[in-house]
């Protein structure tokens, strides 16, 4: 029912692109942030609750909920990419549909269209507690294509 | 030309309410963060750049960016609520207009209209560098007024 | 991949309380919509091209992409909602991913989450054009329930 | 409060290029839009209520408030943009504050940031009725420069 568009890589470096530059975001270390999937157009980051990455209710701040979901979106887009290309994001839009309560997270990007210029994602994050796993948050975000050199 | 709603706050204990919320958002002490001014109806954020919360290139990150433009327009919205209430963000889009290239970063969120339900605000983040100062990203999101009991 | 909810509707006059409304949205007569598709949580909004409905160049113009990728989501919200309950989208958001260059589109709308307040859904339109159909937009909205009475 | 960003136009026939385009959008003429303001990144858009154009509830659809939010943004951004250029908007977010009750309705856009390929803008909608204006949608979208030729 949803739309998928097939979006081949240009080479099968991709992958390994996508995991230097995620070891350059320093953010992800600094969170505890894993890259668990990649694959053409489909990357997840996984990230355990820590309390210290919490709003004011314990739950897991809307904006780390954002962190993972637009590095999992740039580095879906950044799989499609040559080699000495980057990504940028240039706008992100997310729905927060439950209160983020989890013992981890998993984000999702998904590329919905790769155009020379811009590459749009589709962005999602479940939360997993005692076993069940929950939708919360939901969205869409669009990646700039940049010539490193 | 801008439209700017006058939202009166509901007592003179507004401010008390937001900074005790805001000191209960573990994630702003994890990143640094600092609650710089509260008045009815705008808050504002203030955060030192630190590199482990950059991305790839070295700049701030942009769910970072996020994390202090959510907490600024959900305080924004949080200072015109009552007491006993709460408030929790239902969607956020953000146009991250440059990388967030800067020293230290302002992050403002503004009430453009406070209903029974809905709050929606306006959230922007400047990025200081140099003594000059650039609008790095703009926004809006809405909240939700939860009765905490 | 993506995460689909099973969205039970209330009753078995779900399709026609959502026709009957679809029919009194006026625009839909004056643009030339027609609604094709009625399940629980997914309804589709057909549009034949006019020269009358163009922008500068002759393609669809976004405003009214938008306008049949917001009757198709609302009214797959209205769809699980119950009876005496009206609909009202509170925020929308769609990327523009091609100029909508058909001779017909087809807007999809589809229940992601639906809460006692908020129903999110996401949207898309299609465009067909000489015997192929390409994705040229991709969104996502929230509405309202309301108590008509 | 808000950042405005002074815009500059390449040269002075910015207005011009600007109702000639307008002029081109037939849908603008279909539904009886009228531009009223065009000056260096902030145009303005009059629509007189139709019952034509109306929702389930005799509100302005949605959509037909997006239609002229898009309009406004896209010629706003278009004002600063040069001879042989045109603008396509690649995606929009608008959240709808109330329902849209006029007897008329202006939009507003007005240029954010242009930069070299996106351009910003924020939008919005009033609804006037017995004499008193109110906002009731409020918006931003991102529009792409293209050379014509």
């Amino acid at each position: 029912m949803t739309t998928t568009t097939t979006t081949p890589t240009v080479d099968d470096q991709y992958e390994e692109r996508v995991r230097a530059s995620f070891g350059r975001q320093a953010v992800m270390q600094t969170i505890g942030a894993e890259m668990t999937t990649v694959t053409p157009g489909l990357v997840e980051i996984s990230l355990p609750y820590r309390a210290d990455l919490a709003q004011q209710n314990g739950f897991l701040h809307a904006g780390i909920t954002t962190t993972i979901a637009d590095s999992a979106g740039g580095y879906a887009a950044l799989s499609v990419f040559g080699p000495g290309q980057d990504v940028l994001t240039t706008e992100i839009k997310l729905n927060l549909l439950a209160p983020a309560d989890g013992s981890h997270f998993l984000a999702r990007g998904r590329v919905i269209k790769s155009g020379k210029t811009l590459t749009i994602c589709q962005i999602e994050v479940h939360a997993h507690k005692d076993g069940k796993t929950s939708l919360c948050a939901y969205g869409l975000m669009t990646t700039m294509r940049m010539q490193v050199r």
